[in-house]
């Protein structure tokens, strides 16, 4: 047999992964919108952007204001990504309660996307986790490539796990693996999950999915099985790191939304509204974007 | 833990399901250039056709004289779908060694499709299969609709395994679920299989996937887990029943190629090869398959 969770917690990652993929820039205005549509829709964690130097992702120069200007609601977390010691007191100063703070398992990746070795990344995390938990704000901590590398292909799961076992000695709130490249299979996502889980029982471990090569919900399946019950997606399917080559793609939100509900699994999100959201962002964008459900005609005819 | 057999067995259906559902009329010559194309990457089993009524699926038309000039090769059997008394007799003048019957088991889809209730259906394919057997060819029977009806919705379980249970005392060689509404769901393929498994446990089963809904590789990884070990695919994913609507989309060859390999699943075929059909295929038709290892740039780096 298999093991489904009863519930699932999604954590819409559009305005952050998604949108730092695009060349348009969305204004503060923009966001805000989507914010209130993705709430709207039963979402009740969103990552917000990114508190990276505006020269390389100018997509995220807005995350601050962004967060001044966030609607008050005591029943969604609003997170966002700090990779550096500048970017994290950015982050503390906007009052921030939860952050993503994560360094990457391939050497090359960390390189191009932190310029430093893993080793050095660890060093820095550790402060930087130090300083964010100072100041309490919960922390998920992220292994980006856990299930392998655009540049270098194969990651060891040592290398994985090793990151996984500092977290755990800092007591993280959540460890999450991210699957940043898209090159995850299931039968991999199944024996990592189990074995990061099996070391860090009393965190819980969260995915992040991307669906590059047609694999993120086979992925998603495999997690679930593996005792995972929080994954990241994006509206439509909108994503990928502008540094790494054919990343695109997030798990889209409504087509998660809707194979969970098709399992009985509860988000607590409509995915036809959802639905709704993508196909607006689809005309800002002036695309069609890779989500199936908000394409399909007879999708009025289901609720979640 | 989880199932996973060590070989995968894939049907190639884009000759059948794929191209039926496409405006464009291909020549014998031209189907006749993607057989060789198909057996060059090293697919052992192809749907070349189907033997239906040519005013209803001209596509399908030109099925018997394909059948004269396919290449001789005793590694490859070559398989067509037939659907009444007409069409098998057409069938069996080919000389075709390998038949693929079926019925649905949504009485909308029957009545719509063959023109009859799924009781009359069960009586006329009692009557196919018997003559088909007479003459020494190797049958598939398909249960079409098994996880759900594009008209109806759900189809209860009862209804498909009593399809199987007749299919089990006929002898015939696999039976298929044919997802062909892509309306599955991973835990429902767990389920359903495992259920019909158990019944028809000396007979292979197999499965016929859509990627409608972005379910396609999860539904194939859930089958796999239940004891498949033979799945259906399309190149770049082509496909669709012209009669049901949003039924496009087989499960990529490629990807689904792809997917096993990383899974250290074989399938003796080159889904680099099948990439190179696939980009044949879109210049043919003037469009963008559905499939992802095709359109990505860095897939020349991986062999299966």
């Amino acid at each position: 047999m298999f093991h489904l969770p009863k519930k699932v917690a999604l954590e819409d990652v559009t305005l952050r992964d998604g949108l730092q993929n695009e060349d348009r820039i969305f204004s503060v205005h923009e966001k805000l919108a989507l914010v209130r549509d993705l709430i709207a829709s039963g979402v009740k964690r969103i990552q917000i952007g990114s508190f990276v130097h505006p020269a390389w992702v100018p997509q995220m120069s807005n995350t601050d204001k962004l967060f001044q200007r966030l609607p008050k609601n005591p029943n969604v977390t609003y997170t966002a990504l700090a990779l550096n010691e500048t970017g994290l007191e950015r982050a503390l100063r906007t009052g921030v309660k939860h952050l993503y703070l994560g360094i990457s398992a391939s050497e090359t990746h960390s390189r191009k996307n932190n310029n430093c070795t893993v080793s050095e990344a660890k060093k820095r995390i550790v402060k930087l986790i130090k300083r964010t938990k100072e100041n309490n704000v919960k922390i998920r901590a992220g292994i980006m490539m856990a299930f392998g590398c655009a540049y270098e292909g194969k990651i060891k799961e040592e290398k994985v796990l090793d990151i996984a076992i500092l977290y755990h000695s800092l007591e993280v709130d959540e460890i999450d693996l991210a699957d940043t490249a898209g090159l995850a299979n299931p039968k991999q996502v199944f024996e990592l999950v189990t074995k990061i889980k099996a070391y860090t029982g009393d965190i819980p471990v969260s995915l992040h999915l991307h669906d590059t090569r047609g694999m993120g919900l086979a992925n998603l399946f495999a997690g679930l099985h593996a005792g995972i019950s929080t994954f990241d997606a994006s509206i439509g399917g909108l994503g990928g790191c502008p540094f790494i080559p054919n990343a695109a793609g997030n798990i889209a939100t409504e087509d998660t939304v809707f194979m969970l509900s098709e399992m009985g699994i509860e988000t607590g999100i409509d995915y036809l509204k959802i639905c709704s959201a993508t196909k607006q962002l689809e005309t800002l964008l002036g695309k069609t974007l890779p989500g199936r459900m908000c394409h399909l005609s007879e999708n009025k005819s289901r609720t979640t």
